[in-house]
């Protein structure tokens, strides 16, 4: 590839740029920015070899422009890429939610959309700016891509290969599936991490509590140290998907508040025994999964930080 | 001290033990235990200078007994304790929950009660076994003690010495203010953890979303890896408390559920960033209150696994 555009250079964009240099795979790598002072960090750490404010000057050119920009401001940009887009040229994202982005390049990109194919890479936040960014970030990661019915299977099959090139899986699902799959497993547990601590912090004796706090609530709370204009923007942009979550996982509250108010010792140690089996299966599987390959460091990344803390 | 019993070896009483031992504070350990396997490794550690399947030679001659078995048991210890605990010995605990332990202390004990001083050191699992006690356990950590109004000033005074001599601060409070903290920062985000995994569990789809489930998930349900068996027992001596905590919660998931169906981007990035706020307010503090002591390694445990994760 001779040219390829990241708009929106942080640890998302910052890395694929990287690792595909790394791979040999791209020859220049042009950057779009709203903030100098990133793009300029970008280009010191050889992320970028051109950067640019202008959108027009950033995708001239370019093969394939990556959009790692928070959603909020991609409506914006399908409209003026509509026109920018070179000739031939493949667009992706990085998106955390699929059906708005979606909607989005449907109302915005005319008959550009054929060469749009939208993209999740399970990994990271994408606030962190360009300094953050790691060539080996996608290493053994997820990055879901949710073609449109409208994407032209060669923007996709390059899309993947790129992908794949960074070290990433490849899966492949529907804009409505995957925020199915990322209400219940990241949208719902950052809503409830938060919920808890700020339940917490309103209280007015809510310094005694976080004083007793201990390693099981730093954990569950990692999540609630997130971006709150960026998680306020995910949930409101996956708000139903996430509703039915947040009511499923209400009902299963009541069923427990139900054991607790019974003495249900039993109810209680079944919940409890399905949980931890479910999940030490799941880290398993995520062990296996990385066995093969002979990066013993990334496994350990895995296996690390897991003993279980019954106590605290 | 002469002679120390600890009945129960896992990694409380197993880390109290070697942690007095390397500070010269006792002579000589026996350990009382059921499974004759890990009092010979708690014996081969040198955790133990003797061990007994017997609680009345374990306790003969003894100076402080540290009862550091699941609190299930505690109240048939405390029955024969009541005749087995020598004159001037003082005993303590290590459960989790302390109303229940001060309830069956009261029930049993009987005019021994004065010699018993109720404890929960905040570190670590007690199922964990001999093998992994360490020395430096309770480094920095916190050991509440919950006197009781018959608890002696002089136990009291002896219990917090030890624990102050393994390097732990030790707050004082009512069992009745113990149980309503850990309530609040670690039974119930233990509740919410079991409970997110076992309804993801339960759906017939489920392995769908544990595939894609990441780093965030991975944190938010690393206490969900926890014994259920204790957490059955916990979350039942600690019954009362705990409802009362989950109905907190469960008024604030309807509110946040009211923020999402009225689209209230303000209400929730107010709660997401008051979330935030407190909980880095909390690491700040906790990072502060290791920084005079001289151990780097322990503040940059505290310190790292802290990048927050935005997306996964």
């Amino acid at each position: 590839m001779r040219r390829l555009t990241i708009v929106g250079v942080g640890l998302i964009g910052g890395s694929f740029a990287l690792s595909l240099k790394a791979a040999g795979l791209v020859r220049e790598v042009v950057g779009v920015g709203r903030s100098q002072a990133n793009l300029d960090t970008a280009l010191e750490l050889g992320i970028l070899d051109q950067a640019t404010t202008s959108l027009a000057q950033g995708v001239e050119g370019s093969e394939l422009v990556l959009l790692s920009t928070p959603v909020g401001q991609m409506g914006d940009l399908f409209r003026q890429l509509r026109d920018l887009l070179p000739p031939g040229a493949v667009l992706t994202d990085g998106g955390s939610t699929k059906s708005d982005v979606a909607a989005l390049a449907r109302a915005h990109l005319g008959e550009r959309l054929a060469d749009f194919v939208p993209g999740h890479p399970i990994a990271g936040a994408e606030f962190s700016g360009a300094s953050a960014a790691r060539a080996d970030l996608y290493r053994h990661k997820q990055v879901v891509l949710t073609p449109l019915p409208e994407s032209s299977p060669v923007a996709v099959a390059r899309v993947r290969q790129l992908w794949q090139a960074c070290g990433a899986l490849v899966p492949e699902m529907s804009p409505a599936q995957h925020d199915r799959i990322f209400a219940a497993v990241s949208h719902l547990p950052h809503l409830l991490s938060f919920a808890l601590v700020e339940e917490l912090a309103r209280r007015p004796d809510g310094e005694v509590f976080f004083q007793y706090a201990a390693s099981g609530f730093r954990d569950f709370t990692r999540i609630a140290s997130s971006h709150p204009e960026m998680w306020r923007d995910i949930s409101l942009a996956n708000r139903e998907a996430l509703l039915q979550e947040l009511e499923a996982y209400q009902a299963q509250l009541l069923r427990l508040r139900q054991m607790l108010l019974e003495h249900d010792a039993a109810g209680l140690e079944a919940v409890f025994a399905t949980s931890r089996q479910a999940r030490n299966a799941w880290l398993d599987k995520k062990k296996q999964a990385l066995q093969p390959l002979p990066d013993a460091a990334s496994s350990n990344r895995i296996a690390g930080n897991e003993v279980p803390d019954g106590k605290s």
